[in-house]
C-alpha cells in the first residue's frame, strides 16, 4: 500500500485550535500530514512565514507524522514537489464552501490527478478564524481558549510591539 | 501502515455519473471504498435496495478495491461492523453543505473516532441528482449522458412498468 | 429583427402578485411572453391545470402579448414547439438560486441553443410563494394583498369545498 | 414598564435540548415566554399536540415565567389573543434563515405591530433537529444527550408501539 | 421587573434608514436602546466617530429611550459597563447571517450571560448598506430616500471636500 | 418591434472566458449587447480602463452587434445615455447572487423602467474570476485555457513589468 499524504495549506496567521483540531483528526486518517504555510509578499500578514512555521511546530510538538513547511507559489507546484495527491481543507461555513468549491475546481483543472478533501471544523471551533483572533487581541481581549498557549503569548508580544512602534 | 477504508453511503436511487466520479476519485486516495446503499422502508424509493446494489455493481464492473453493500440502520453501526473510520460524501451545493455539516456533526457526537470527508462533485456532474434524473425520465426525457448505460435501461423499464400498472 | 419570445414556466398553483410582477416586467423586455403551467399528475396540486390557466388568463386580462399555455412533459420539448429560446425564471432567495442554477445547467446540457434568464422578484413580493399563500388561507387568513382578486376568491371557494368534503 | 412577553412557536415534535437552550436564554431577556405548539391536522406528526404540550411542560418543570400552549390557526391570531408583540425563533443555519426571513416578512405584512426576534442556536445543539432525532431513534440509535429524559423515553415507547402496529 | 436594555452596535458610517427602521422597532420591544458606534482607528472610515454619533442623534431627535454612544474596544466590555445583556443586530442577507452567527457564538464564549438577538431588516431597506450608500454618492447619485435628511446633506459636503482636497 | 439592447457592465480586469461565454449567449437573445467597463479611480485595478476596453475588443473580434464602452459614474446614468433598459449580469455562486440581488433592487429603486436579467455562468467557467486569474498568474501559473489569448499575453507582460518595477 502506498503512503497516504495529505497537504493542509493555509495562511495560519496565526494557527488556531480550529486548525489544530483538523490536523489531529487528519492524522487518524492519513499516514502523513504536511502543514503548508502559504505566503504571498503582496498580502499583509501579522507574522512572517518563518514565525508562522515556528508557532505551528511548537503547537504540534509531540505529534509524529506531521511536517510543517511553507510555499510562496502555486499550491499545485508544491503538491508535485511533495509528491502528494490530497489537499485537505477545513470548512466552517457556507461562504467558506463556495470559495473552496471554486479553488478545488480550479486546482482540478490545473492538475487532474490531485484532489481536495474537506473536513468540517468541530463545533467548538467553528466560530474561530485567524482574522477574528487578531481583531479580539488588538482590542485588548483574551483568546487563551481559542489558540495554543505559545500563539497567545506571541500575539500579545506582537501587539505590544505594534503599540510601541506607533508611539 | 493501516489499510485506509472509506465508506461512501447514500440512497443511490439510482446511481449517477456524479456518484461514479466521486467513487473513481476516492479509489485514488483510499485503499478500499465501500459503496453502502442506505435503505429505509418508511421512505419511498423507485428501486429496491437489491436492485440498487446490482446496478452499482454493474456500473463499477472492472474496478478493483470497491465493495458494494447496504444497510438499514444507523450509519455509525455500519461503520463499526465494516471497521471503517472514514465516511465519504460528495458536495454539490450550498444546501448540500448545510445538511452534510449537520449530519457530520451529529455522527461525530455519536462516534468520536469516525470522521467525515467531503469531495466536491466534478463540474460535469454537479447539476445531476437522482431526483432530477427520475423526473426527466418520467417526463419522457433521455438521461443517457448522465447515468451509466445499465441504469438508463433500468429506468426506462421501470417507467414502462409503472405506466402499465397505472392502466 | 427576430421576435423575442420568453417562456415563463411554473406550477402557478395559484398565480400570485409575485408572478404577475415578473410577467409585467418581462413584457417590457420581450416581444411576447408565454406563461406555461407545468403539470405533473404524480404531484398533488390544489388547482387543476385548467383552473390554473383560467386564473392566470383572468389575472392578466388587458395585457397584450401574453399567451397562457400548459405542458405535462419536458420543458425543453415545450420550448421547441413554441419556437422559443429563452426560459424566464424569478429568483426570490439563495435556495431558489441553487435549484434554478441546477435546472438551468441541466436544460443547457439537454438543449444547447436554449438559455435561461432570471429576474429577481420585487421587494414587495419576495416573501410570497404559492405554498405559503395556500397555508395562510387554509388556516383562515386573508391573502387579498398578495394574489389577484379572482385568485383570492377561488382560494376561499376551494377551502370551503375541502371542508365540506371532509365532513 | 410594560411586561415583555415573547411567544416561541414551533412544531416541537418533539422538543429537543436545542429548543430548551433557546427557552432558557429567552427567560433571561423577557419577563414571560410562551412556548406555543403549532399543530396542523393536514400535516403528519409523530406526537399529538397534547402529547407535545405535556412533554414540554415536563421538560421545563421548575422554570417559572414559562407558559406552554398550542394553536391550530394563524400565528398572528394567536399573538393577538396572547397580547404578545414578540415572536421568538431559533436559527441554526443559512437555510433556516431564508425561511424565517420570509415568514417574518409575511407576518409583518399581516400585523405591523408584531415583530420577530431571532436567537442563534448554541453550538452544542446547532446540529439537532426534531427530524433528525426521530430518524436516529427510528433506526435504533440513542438520543439521550440530545433531548430531555422524558422525551427520550416517550420516543422509545412510540417506536415500540409503531413496530407492534406494523406487525 | 428589570429594565430591558438592548445595545445596537455598528459602524454607522453613516446611519441609514435601514438602521433607523431597526431602532424604531426595537424601541417597541425594549425599555431602552443604546446605539453604540464602534470605531477602530486601524480601519478607514468616511466619518469620525464624533460625526457619526452626531448624525445618529440628529436622525433620532424626538425619540425617547434612545441613547447614542461609542466604543473603541471589545463589545463585551462595553456591554458590561452599560449593564446591558442584549446585543441587537439587523440581518439583511445570508452572508450577514454567517458573519453574525460567528460573532454571536464568539461573544457568547467570551461572556456567557450576554446574548445576541437579531431582527430582519424591513423589505424597503434590505438592499441599503452604508457601503453602497457611500458608493452611490461618490459617483454623483442621490440617496435622499435611503438615509435621513441630515445624513444626505453631510454626505454631499464630505464628497465636495474630498474633491477639493484632491485638486 | 423595438431593438432589444442589453448592457453587460463589469470591471473586466481582465475579461475571462466566463465573460465571453455570457456575451456569446446574450448575442443570441438580444439584438445588441453593450459591454461596459466600469472604472472607479478610487479602486485599484491591474489594467487601465483603456487597456480593458482594448482587450475586450480584441477578444470579441469577429462578433457583430457588440459594442464595447466604459463609464465612471452611476450605471443607471449610463443606461439612460445608451437608451438601454436591460442590465445583464452573470451569476456564478450564492454569494454573487446576494450582492447582485441587492444591486438590482437598488437600481430598480433608482430607475423604475430599467431591469436586470441574470444568466448563470457555464459549468466550464463557473470557477473562473478575474481575481483568481490575476492571483494564479502572479504566482507563476498559466491561465491559457481560462482567458482569451491576447489577455493571457497582456497578463504576462504586466507581471513582468511589475517585477522589474519592484527591483
Amino acid at each position: 500500500m502506498e503512503e497516504k499524504i495529505a497537504v493542509y495549506p493555509g495562511s495560519f496567521d496565526p494557527i488556531t485550535y480550529g486548525h489544530v483540531d483538523i490536523i489531529k483528526r487528519a492524522l487518524k486518517i492519513f499516514d502523513k500530514v504536511i502543514v503548508a504555510v502559504a505566503y504571498n509578499y503582496n498580502k499583509k500578514s501579522l507574522f512572517t512565514p518563518q514565525e508562522r512555521v515556528e508557532m505551528i511546530k511548537e503547537a504540534l510538538k509531540g505529534y509524529t507524522n506531521v511536517i510543517v513547511g511553507s510555499f510562496g507559489g502555486l499550491l499545485m507546484e508544491y503538491m508535485k514537489e511533495a509528491n502528494a495527491k490530497v489537499v485537505l481543507r477545513g470548512l466552517r461555513a457556507t461562504s467558506d464552501f463556495e470559495y473552496e468549491y471554486h479553488m478545488a475546481s480550479m486546482n482540478r483543472s490545473l492538475s487532474k490527478d490531485i484532489d481536495t478533501l474537506f473536513m468540517v471544523t468541530g463545533k467548538d471551533y467553528f466560530f474561530i478564524s485567524s482574522r477574528t483572533i487578531k481583531e479580539v487581541v488588538s482590542l485588548g481581549g483574551s483568546v487563551e481558549e481559542l489558540v495554543p498557549e505559545n500563539v497567545s503569548r506571541k500575539l500579545r508580544e506582537k501587539f505590544v510591539q505594534q503599540k510601541r512602534g506607533a508611539k
